[in-house]
């Protein structure tokens, strides 16, 4: 059983220089500068105001010469609201062999190319200020979940470090730029109560616009979430936006929330609708926007189908009665299931944004 | 140099029970019950006013079962408006060494499962009746361009036998239907005049709602189409619709329009949008509305791009100022050719969006 508590849900805005943004909110991952499949209007529609841009990606494709020719990424992609950028420090540790870490930063080759780059604190702000990012993340080292101890410590020192140069780098750098982004630095840790506290405390000496949690569902059994929200929550300071990365499952996303979370990205909405899994409503997901406390368990909140199932073959019910996507609103079960069978990429498209719209509601209900 | 001649473009009304089709018109390929990538609301804002679907892969994919639970392929894809489906036999045939043809009909193996299946003139109607099509095909037998007289007239012979089994089967079958479809008679004869003469005649004599010329851009030279509807329009009714099948590029629709056709379909452009092949708008193009007689060169009426090329990198300009589809009035070259670049299905959705756009906007400008 899980709780939900209205009375720990934060609602705070954050002001940026295209526009303020309502919390607790959940954004839509354009890694590459697109949402996959959909265009920008779709996005808008789904009642996203933020989405997320990745330093790694756009760095390499489009390119920033690219990108500045367009007079940054919102024109280049034709969204009008706040963007936050993720470092491209996960990117480049995900590359394994293809990079090497010093103190300096990381030097990593493009696995098709084997193109060298360069990647240093300093150039990740660079490169998000080119971008013109309204939420900038500092370089991070982020080991994998359930690392040993002695690897997360160096991380966190190492972290700590990157935070300090990234900071001045973008003091220095920002100061001539009218409205300037927001700068916001990552809580790392693992899942070692005493490595949180420092890495926190590390962080909040620096000062930042606002704290991340990194180094969540990056391996670790889901379970030592709570725990992470536990060390490090209380450390953080009430008037500045928290952002958890890269989660979650929807009962992990109210659970944040309850929590004291006010930021949430995670690729599962879009990843699992491309792979036809979809996400259905529950009796006690309309309590979210109604009740001020009451325990659930997750199957009470949502369920999810997967379409390709031959049970769906002749169902020919909207995906779900409750929700007024286009795809719940237009087509059945039958046909979406039919869109994955021949392979059509409506299916992926349609899936997708159903999943997505389940989020940006499901948090809407938390804000209301 | 072509000539446009706006005097021999022919307008007519085709009645059915979905509404009135306006010719000369376009059918955007919805040949497994989807215009690929794209919605039914986005199909019917281009401007299309029938699609066209396929009997053979329907039939296997979903499902006659699914299709029937549906009640019909209308409201299973969710397509108000006029549907015309193929009758199935190109598709068996491009088989090749999965299939066989007796004068009963075509007995063929699923490529994938090895399932068998037999396609006779009788079960293609009978398919056809269950989908709930507006408009139905013959099976007829379609030989590749350029083969051999001897086997177009034994093809001819053939797809004359079966024209007058479909009209049997279906005259007794559709009696009992409120609203019945119309039902079309297939033109064969390839570049061989006299048989497209003997092909045209006996269908004739049989008598169909229209007369469709099959056998043309199937592998034969480009020159040759119009040779055959020299041979073949002469001899058609003035007040039934004429149909060309697969045709074509956009010099050979406005050509073929000057010679008295009404309905065309054609995979090029969604199939070249898919592969980032995008047609432009060039001067000529807005003469069709206005002017009735001119000579023209193609590249005149339209130019085609493939995004994927460098010099596109940092083009911002939308693919086609005189275009107002979506694409262009939200996005740039440079933002498309990086969607392609990346791989994402929003390229192919958008280009292929864009040029169904510009071939039905050029046909509503014949037909204005």
């Amino acid at each position: 059983m899980e709780t939900f508590n209205k009375i720990n849900v934060r609602h705070i805005k954050i002001a940026t220089k295209h526009g303020t943004i309502n919390t607790p909110t959940f954004m839509p991952i354009a890694t590459q500068g697109v949402v996959k499949g959909l265009t920008i209007s779709e996005i808008g529609k789904l009642g996203a105001n933020i989405i997320l841009g990745n330093t790694y990606h756009l760095w390499l494709k489009p390119g920033l010469d690219v990108i500045k020719k367009a007079k940054g990424l919102h024109n280049f992609m034709g969204w009008r609201k706040p963007i936050l950028t993720d470092s491209g420090g996960f990117q480049v540790f995900s590359l394994g062999k293809f990079q090497k870490t010093t103190d300096e930063g990381v030097w990593f080759s493009e696995p098709n190319s084997g193109k060298k780059h360069f990647l240093s604190p300093e150039k990740s702000i660079d490169i998000q200020l080119k971008l013109g990012s309204d939420i900038i993340m500092v370089l991070d080292e982020c080991p994998p979940g359930l690392s040993s101890k002695k690897v997360v410590r160096e991380a966190v020192r190492r972290t700590s470090d990157w935070a300090k140069k990234c900071k001045e780098y973008f003091t220095k750098t920002a100061r001539n730029i009218k409205k300037r982004p927001l700068l916001f630095g990552i809580i790392q840790g693992n899942v070692y109560k005493d490595l949180r506290t420092e890495s926190a405390k590390e962080l909040l000496k620096i000062g930042f616009d606002g704290y991340a949690i990194g180094g969540v569902a990056v391996g670790e059994p889901r379970k030592y979430l709570k725990k992470v929200l536990e060390y490090v929550v209380p450390l953080l300071p009430r008037n500045k936006p928290r952002y958890l990365m890269g989660v979650g499952r929807p009962e992990e996303l109210i659970d944040s929330i309850c929590s004291g979370i006010d930021l949430f990205d995670c690729v599962i909405p879009t990843r699992e609708g491309r792979h036809g899994k979809l996400f259905i409503r529950s009796k006690k997901f309309f309590w979210l926007g109604k009740k001020n406390k009451f325990a659930y368990k997750p199957e009470e909140i949502y369920k999810t189908i997967n379409i390709g199932r031959v049970e769906f073959k002749k169902d020919l019910r909207p995906v779900d009665p409750h929700c007024d996507c286009y795809l719940c609103k237009t087509y059945s079960r039958a046909y979406l299931r039919h869109l994955f069978k021949i392979g059509d990429i409506l299916g992926p498209r349609l899936a997708s944004q159903h999943n997505l719209k389940f989020y940006l509601e499901m948090i809407g209900k938390m804000r209301a």
